[in-house]
């Protein structure tokens, strides 16, 4: 067989074929047990999301779909102040798909996962018609037991430093760039990667850190508005402060895009008390994922305003993005 | 907006307006804190599952897809012996998808979940361009507390009793009907039902049960088969003892289908020890749900094969179902 047909979906011989391909690398026990549902030990306060990955296209400079599933439901899980540990995928595959790409996608989520010690427990296929879906679709759900209490988009405070981890808009820009065949420079590719130790290593200051979110889909625009709001706060980001590569820039003033609104798949915006934002911003620098760490801003009494003083001095209402923005980002 | 846009999946200002929607039916306290991962507080042995929803047509004699995605994931985590907590959903729509479809879904999916007593806690929507869907797919994953310890398909034991909670494949045939255009008499609908309440009723014969699945993608065949693997044992069933809808056997001479092979959306298949085993048929009885429940067979030494004795009195093979069956069924 080299390529995906109805068969496979259908819960018979054939479905049993293609869960040998996956269970070649995805080799857990638990997973292997092939159960409707997968048993799990656990005790304590859990943290649980969902994401869907419909990234086009597949490939591109920095990951592919399966790893950006991977590290997306580990983010999600990470910026909750949880450290991931179980995963389910569920694949929706369009038929005639190649299984040789099937393949290559299934060995990349399988080396994330195992990259950032998580364990992929349960999972699910379905093929749909030729024409009805556009080659695969990925859904992870992921489990993390929670380390950073407390942390939560409404509990960001007056005072609070806003620390972002790089450069932003690196996988935006480089997701688009390959869809549009532009040829940026070669060290701008996604940030995408998993986030879940940068967290860890966050522990020691966990009553201190507030909120923490990844900057995804709306990018920066989209992660303070939305914390902004939630938290009863304004903000003011200093545009000199954000970390941005030249080749970004550039890129985004050629498209025409505003590079707050591009997606991130491996930064965090942290908001910490005044008190400990430098020794988050030193444990940060600690690990070169984090090297262009930075504090982009601080948070004031307000009812959800997010302001940008830009590089002429200038101020901006940095507002919740409109339209389109970047459809099929992750 | 009376239909999706990709705007709507761009983390922008169009998909506030769209989580509106999901949040006026979703209506949890969990959920509506819109973080990017829920904290659930949980001790024990959790069961963890997930499963994508494809099935054409999306709306079926006793059910929809929105039905299904709940219903689906709350078996499985039944299946394995749990009670059913937590649920995630995540949306793949197709730009154009009707807002007042999508609407219905959401409330069966509400009013689905509400009847079976799980929280919709966390979720995620995607949008793909016109043709890059076949209107919307769903993904649900889920989170019970194991009562039941120790269920599992590789569990069962030579002697045992095999059970099945109704009759069979009347899911299947009534999407197959409905995709056809065939009109079968009024009282074969989908079986589409939470099975959660069944389950909780046999707790105080936990140590007695050893195995259950919901049949559903390849139907009783496809199940038996994988547990008889698993458990490594034969089984021998009884045609004449499966309880199957008049209206059913017809419409399968019709279509030309195999009724072993059918999906099933509310029914489980049980195996339990020989000595409670009329004590499991009378306390599912008391279950309107369940009132059909028949002894269909027994667990022999052996290596995986099951058997059937047909009502002519012969003997055939139940083999594990092979080609397309029914694709999107579920």
């Amino acid at each position: 067989m080299e390529r995906i047909e109805l068969k496979h979906g259908g819960g018979g011989r054939a479905s049993q074929d293609i869960l040998k391909l996956f269970l070649k690398y995805f080799d857990d026990d638990i997973l292997k047990g092939l159960e409707d549902a997968s048993i799990l030990n656990i005790t304590g306060e859990i943290a649980f999301t969902t994401d869907s990955f419909v990234i086009k296209p597949r490939f591109f400079p920095g990951g592919d779909i399966g790893k950006l599933s991977i590290c997306g439901t580990v983010n999600d899980l990470s910026a909750r102040g949880a450290i991931p540990k179980y995963i389910s995928v569920a694949f929706i595959i369009e038929e005639g798909f190649e299984l040789c790409e099937l393949e290559k996608i299934i060995m990349s989520m399988a080396e994330t996962a195992k990259g950032a010690g998580v364990r992929i427990v349960t999972g699910d296929t379905k093929v749909v018609e030729k024409g009805k879906a556009d080659g695969l679709y990925i859904n992870t759900s992921g489990i993390g037991i929670v380390k950073i209490p407390g942390i939560s988009a409404h509990n960001v405070k007056p005072k609070d430093k806003i620390i972002i981890t790089g450069t932003i808009g690196d996988h935006g820009i480089s997701v688009m760039a390959k869809r549009e065949g532009l040829n940026l420079d070669v060290d701008v590719k996604s940030d995408c990667a998993p986030l879940n130790k940068v967290v860890e290593d966050l522990v020691p200051l966990s009553n201190q850190i507030h909120a923490m979110r990844d900057p995804t889909r709306g990018g920066l625009s989209a992660t303070l508005n939305e914390i902004a709001r939630a938290s009863h706060v304004n903000m003011k980001i200093y545009e000199s402060e954000i970390p941005v590569k030249d080749a970004v820039v550039n890129a985004c003033e050629i498209l025409g895009l505003d590079i707050l609104t591009l997606a991130n798949e491996g930064k965090l915006v942290i908001f910490s008390s005044p008190e400990v934002a430098d020794d988050v911003i030193n444990i940060l620098k600690s690990n070169p994922q984090c090297k262009d760490s930075k504090i982009i801003g601080e948070v004031y009494d307000g009812e959800g305003i997010v302001l940008m003083e830009t590089v002429y001095g200038t101020e901006r209402i940095v507002d919740m993005p409109a339209g389109e923005i970047l459809p099929r980002i992750c």
